[in-house]
């Protein structure tokens, strides 16, 4: 019983054996109310939260949050690659539009294509609804990039204005300690300065 | 229903909300099945493992597997902290007697006494068992060595050799990067050497 809980637990991301029998032992010695309190969330969680029917993330109710929101402005779609994303942005609290979730990058080794991420749902959007800005908020990566750059080409048929956030330095970052891609990165982007 | 299983997730040790999330995502965006299995292993583990009636340890059984073991020399008893340190001393595969769990460290201030650790057992087993060693295998704390010290004062009253596992140099460790407090009582602790 022991074995197999350390076992269940290594299904979580990062989490190996050592790490596993520490959260064994802790809540068997001492939070065994946790413990039992986890196996309810988790049940509850893995039955009953679906995706939301209009911007695809992680939502208990038909319409998420955010999409049910009608203050949100409706013109602007932030296009993200997983629902941790919308949570980064959302604390920002900087942009009041909506999202749309592809649930991964494009990569058709692994089998996820267009279809996969959504972005059938995606067109039909744009076709129907009357969007102003698609802004392609995937990740830094070659993978978030390539989705950016299929995506891009897919929304020039709409008449919608297509941006990408802007990649750099972070803020705080000191220049001695940045990977000098984002720095070449940075130095290709520069702006105006005012 | 998400945010409650973040919660659920932040009374593993060492998991924050930040790690919770990550957890959260990836067992419901791919892993649903798991996040169920460990449910269920959850409430399992929860009910039913208990602790051994002769060692003090975890187990679903009354008598634990190295207890319940006629092999192994009930003339040793190695006295730990936590269950985990048993698991630690079992891999190096050089212990073949028996354990006593105390469940933690002598903490007045925390309400955990003599009677907490089982130290009124331990005494029961020195008097009615045939006990000829009692090794120490405390941590190397402060918290540790007061509890080795505090059972070792006990112990004298029984016909009984006390013994305190070695404190030094890791095997592998380098000496430029060693504590001084370790190198402090390594060379104390110097040995003939054969």
């Amino acid at each position: 019983m022991i074995e197999s809980l350390n076992k269940a637990f290594c299904v979580l991301p990062g989490v190996g054996s050592k790490t596993a029998q520490r959260f064994v032992y802790h809540l068997l010695e001492r939070n065994r109310k946790g413990g039992m309190n986890l196996a309810k969330a988790l049940v509850d969680a893995m039955e009953y939260v679906k995706h939301c029917t209009s911007c695809r993330t992680l939502s208990e109710k038909t319409l998420c949050h955010i999409c049910a929101n009608e203050v949100r402005n409706a013109s602007q779609l932030c296009v993200v690659e997983t629902p941790a994303d919308i949570h980064a942005i959302e604390q920002s609290g900087v942009y009041k539009g909506k999202y749309f979730v592809l649930s991964g990058y494009l990569s058709p080794i692994d089998g996820i294509g267009a279809t996969e991420l959504g972005l059938d749902e995606l067109a039909q959007k744009l076709t129907n609804q009357n969007i102003e800005e698609i802004i392609l908020a995937t990740n830094a990566t070659v993978e978030g990039e390539v989705t950016a750059h299929y995506i891009s080409n897919m929304a020039k048929q709409f008449n919608v204005q297509i941006t990408r956030i802007a990649h750099g330095i972070p803020i705080g970052g000191e220049l001695e300690y940045i990977d000098v891609n984002t720095i070449a990165h940075a130095l290709s982007g520069r702006k105006e300065y005012d």
